[in-house]
Formats: C-alpha cells, structure tokens, sequence
C-alpha cells in the first residue's frame, strides 16, 4: 500500500507525425494496433505494482480530458496537470510533493507513458527488486536495458565493471552517456558494461526528496511552497503561478548524472522506448514481404520492408514501396523513406512555422 | 440551328482508379483541379460549336443525378440513360433515333465526354471543316490526333499515303488499327501516315443512320421499332426493354472499320483521352522537381517525377518518392509506381472480387 506510480504523460511525440499531434499525441493511440493506448497498457502494468488508486500522471493540462476518458479509473485528484512544459524533473517533484501530503514513507516508480514492454512478469519481478533495493540500500534506482545493437537513438548507462552482469543484477552506476555516435555506441556494446537507459526509475519518497534538496534545491523549494495546499483547492492556482518559473531540466541530468547513490538493475523484459516509426517497425508483427502493417483496410503489392499504420478505415493500396514508412490520420497522410526517418521531426517544425501549424 | 452534339458519358473510367469509382467516375471529377469537371469542359467546348439545347448526354441510369447536377443547362429530355453498358454503337444510335425525331437534316458530333482538348479554338476550326465534309461529301468524318510519340495506349488510323499532311487536311481512311505494341507503334510513327483515333466522330444524322442500316442492321432495326416512342413517356419503357438486348459493339468496330466512305481529318488541338493517370501527368504543369501535384495540401521533400492527385483537404507530405502516382480520396488512397500503372485496372478487379467491393 506505500508503493506509488507516478506516469509521465506530457510529451508530444512530434517524431510519431502525422499520428502524434499536440492535441493527440503518442501515449494517447493504439500505437500498436492491440486495441489499448499506449497510457492505458502503462496503467495496466503499474497497477501489478501499485493499487491503482496510487497511481498518479503528471500530464499537460491540455490532456486532462483525455486521460479522465482513457483512465476512468484514474481519480481526478491523481492526474497533475503542467501549466507547460518543463522536462521530467518538475513533473517528477510535483508528484513527490502530492504524495508527500499522504504517505511520507511512500515507495515510488516513475515511468513514461509511452514505451513498450513485452515481457509483463520479468518486468513486474525486476521493479520488485529495485523496489527492495531502494529501500534496504537508500539508492535511486533505474532501469538499465540490455542492448540488442548498438543503438544510436538511446542514453546509455555506464556501471561497475566488476562481477556478474545477469538479468537483475543490481549494479552501481559510473556515469550516463547522452546519445552516442554509431562508432561509440558499437564501442559501448563491446566493452558489455553498457545498458540503454529505459528512463524508469525507482526510489523511495524519502530518498528523492533529499536528491532535490541536494542537488534541484530551486525546484525542491519552489514546490515545498506549496506544501499546505497540495490535495486543497488552492493546489492549482499556486501550480499555475508556480511551475512557469521551474527550471527546464531532466531528471537525469538534474539528479540522476550528479547522486553517488545512483544503482542500475541490469534488465531484459522487451523494452522499447517506441522513439521513432523505425523502432515501432521493429517490434511488429511482418508480413511474408517484411511488412509491418497496422490497418484495418490496407493492400501491398510488390511491396517489402515497410511500416504502414492507418488509422481510418480509409482502403490503402500500395505498391511498388520498398522501406517506407506510410501513415494515414484523419487529418494527414504522410510516406517517408524509412532511412530518412529523422526528417520528420524537421517537416514538422516546418509545419509549425508556416500557416498549416494547425495540422502538428 | 441543325448541329448537335452528342456527349457520349457512360464509362466507368477503372483504370484512374480510386479517384474514378462506379458510383462517381472520371468524368465527373475536376480531374485537372481547374474547378471543373471533365463534363463540363466537354459540354463548354460542344456550345462553341452547337446550340446548348441541341446537345444530348448519353450516360448510364446510375448517373443520371450527377449530369443533372453538373451540367444544368441540359434539359432532363436531353440526358438519354442506358440501362446497361452496351458499348458505343447502341449508344450512338439511341442519340440519333432521338435526334431524328426532332430534326432529319441534323449535323452530328459525336465526342467522349472525359478527354482533354487544350486548344479549344483550333478544335472548333477542325469541327467546322468537319462538318462541311460531312456535308458535302456524304463521309462519316473521324478526327485524328497527330502523333507525338509512339503511344501503345491508343488506336491508330491509317489513312491514304499521298497528298499533304497538314492539319486540317482531310484524308480517306485505309484502316483502323488497334492499340499496337511498341515496335509497332515506331514503325507507324515512322510511316508518318498514321494518326491516333481521337473516338471524335462527326457525319450527318442522314449518313450515320444508313450506316447503321448497312452495318449494324439490328441494332438499327431494334431502335427502329420505337420511332414513335422517342420524346414520349413511352420512351423509357421501350428503351428499358430493348436496350439489354443490343449487341454490345463499338461504333469504331461496328460500323467505321466497315464502311467505305470514312475520311479522318489530321487535328493537332492538344488532346488527350486521359485515360490513364500516366496521360495526366504529361498534361498538368509541373513543379522544378518535375512533380504533377493536384491538391490544396500537399508538401513534397526529395521527390521527383510523381503525379499526386488530392481530393480531400488532407495535409499531405511526401518524401523520398520518384515516379509514384501518389492518389487520394475521401474513400480510398493509393501509391502506385508510374511505370506499373497498368496495374491498377487488375488491382481494381482484384477488388470488385472481394469483400472490399464498394471502393471501386
């Protein structure tokens, strides 16, 4: 009853266009086709750790309603609403403090709402141990993912050389590693010390807290303001006031980069960060052509290798495609070349500079 | 006063599939995002040439509605419907029974109504030598389009070797040729005495109905029958009845390959069948990439060569993509490579014997 979830649900997703958008981004669709949002499987999950009425999602105010519509079972009081955007470690002290006003002796994990995780049990069994971990040893525990090739597109943890590196294996953390070149990160996978960085921690309230006062005392005060009203009518009007002000910054590199009481559990539960439609064409089923489709009405012809997700009932035909990526919203449609995938990020500032800002 | 015009627009138009569907076919779409459509050009070009009252519309049942709506100035006594597709020559000849019934002496131009004629003013010049030699040299007159390239897309006309072969000139028929293949396209372009068969027709309503009489007796004798229905309320019971049973000919096959006293005159107006979304592309204006695009929202990164036809309000952005047909619409989109556009007429069959028929 003291292990708390806290989601975090405030980010855009801007490299998921045309099926991301500002006002529907990533976390909010059936990204995989399996009839849940990517949110609601996250709740799914946390709730075989915490009792679902400890989960909490820190999320923009502009996605109030369609949390309330996709977690009915989610409190209205449980989901903290940002005025803006200002990374994790804000969203990530709002929670601590709303917990705080309940339980001090609070368990905490914190997750994104958008990634995958295949592997239900291992992952249920692995945050059990983080879990006793950061309890018995006072630690900040995250979650290191074993590599599967030397990725690019992921942080990477780097941890003790010395002894076992088996599956849950609990390890100190030397240092994080921001996004490596190809060369570096092939480095990384060679010298085996290395896990991706799954951006899911664990820690215990107490803990956390003194991470902030430490090494975010700013945002720590700029909060502990707000103690008597938390869970009062008051809350929002002084997060509204309050949170514009807050520092923008991670919560790895605030306090995770700087704690030496920071430990990595050495995980394998078929973990994705869901980042790109590259990663999202990897962990879906293909046809005999190497076809990832996600569509009710969709025909390929003389097609291979492509990631096709439509979201209308519209009938897709193609042909002749081979490695693209070909999206259909009701408000656009979008074919790229799979390996030229990091441009739509770039199109979409571009859409938001011009007069169509309205389809981003 | 004695011109008419006969609209013929009954076909189905399978292969600019998915914008031409049964239920709304080609003819009817603002194929070239002129604001208007097909039909409507065809209509606007016919006025210069025969009073608006003396033009007829000969359309299937199903469309009755759209020509209303499209077009009109056409009186409901002007749109003659086929209960089934029949082919041109009984379509041809219902028009002239019904012509007949008003004005013997009348003039006729027969004209496919879903062609592209870019020069209106010389094809009204062409028309008029036309009529004049049907007039006065009791021939059945065809237009033939001087060829630009060896096209395997259309019909050829071989007319007699000697003589001049400026535009305009009127020349006697040798043979009907039907679409070649490609070495045979060369050579007839090579022989310089072969010109594409633009299905133009132009002959006097006195020469067309001997024809008949001579060389699709039947067909003649079954619409004979209702001499004194046409312009009745009996008409569209007679025609109900009788129509199923025509002979399914064309006009080209049925009567002008038959007859001796076929003249083509050699036409350079700009024209094309746009009968295939390749045929176009060569007649829209291009972007400096080369891309044929029709649509209001379309973004196009790293691509050349395609024709993108838009029909909704959609954003759509495209990148990476050479020489695809790129289509959409409010039921349907599809990427096909230009160089397999043949394909479509078969992936549209493939359709109409599935469960997805009501997109074609």
């Amino acid at each position: 009853m003291q292990n708390y979830g806290v989601i975090m649900a405030g980010g855009i997703g801007s490299r998921f266009w045309p099926m991301s958008r500002t006002e529907y981004p990533k976390q909010f669709h059936d990204v995989l086709g399996m009839g849940k949002s990517l949110i609601q499987m996250t709740f799914e999950r946390l709730t075989k750790i915490c009792p679902a009425e400890n989960i909490l999602v820190v999320t923009n105010e502009l996605y109030f309603d369609l949390v309330k519509k996709q977690l009915p079972l989610i409190d209205e009081k449980r989901i903290l609403l940002e005025p803006c955007m200002r990374n994790t470690a804000p969203c990530i002290a709002y929670a601590n403090f709303k917990i705080a006003a309940e339980c001090e002796n609070a368990n905490i994990i914190v997750a994104p709402s958008d990634h995958l995780i295949l592997n239900e049990s291992e992952f249920v069994d692995t945050i059990q141990i983080a879990f006793d971990q950061a309890e018995t040893a006072g630690s900040l525990v995250t979650l290191g993912i074993k590599p599967s090739r030397p990725d690019t597109g992921y942080g990477y943890i780097e941890f003790e050389k010395e002894g076992a590196r088996n599956t849950r294996s609990v390890k100190d953390v030397i240092q994080f590693r921001e996004k490596p070149d190809v060369a570096t990160a092939e480095e990384f996978l060679g010298e085996g010390n290395y896990f991706w960085n799954s951006g899911i921690f664990i820690w215990t309230l107490r803990d956390i807290q003194k991470a902030f006062q430490k090494d975010l005392r700013d945002v720590y005060e700029a909060f502990s303001q707000g103690t008597a009203k938390y869970n009062t009518p008051e809350e929002k009007t002084f997060i509204e006031s309050m949170y514009p002000n807050c520092s923008n910054i991670s919560i790895d590199y605030g306090i995770m980069e700087k704690s030496d009481a920071v430990q990595v559990i050495l995980s394998d539960f078929g973990w994705s960060d869901l980042g790109t439609w590259g990663s999202l064409y990897t962990h879906i089923d293909k046809d005999v052509n190497d076809n990832a489709i996600v569509g009710k009405n969709v025909l390929m012809y003389d097609s291979q290798d492509n990631m096709v997700k439509i979201t209308t009932d519209k009938l897709v035909v193609l042909q002749g495609l081979q490695d693209y990526i070909v999206v259909e919203t009701e408000a656009a449609f979008m074919v790229v070349k799979k390996s030229d995938e990091q441009k739509i990020k770039s199109i979409v500032n571009d859409l938001k500079e011009s007069d169509r800002k309205e389809f981003t």
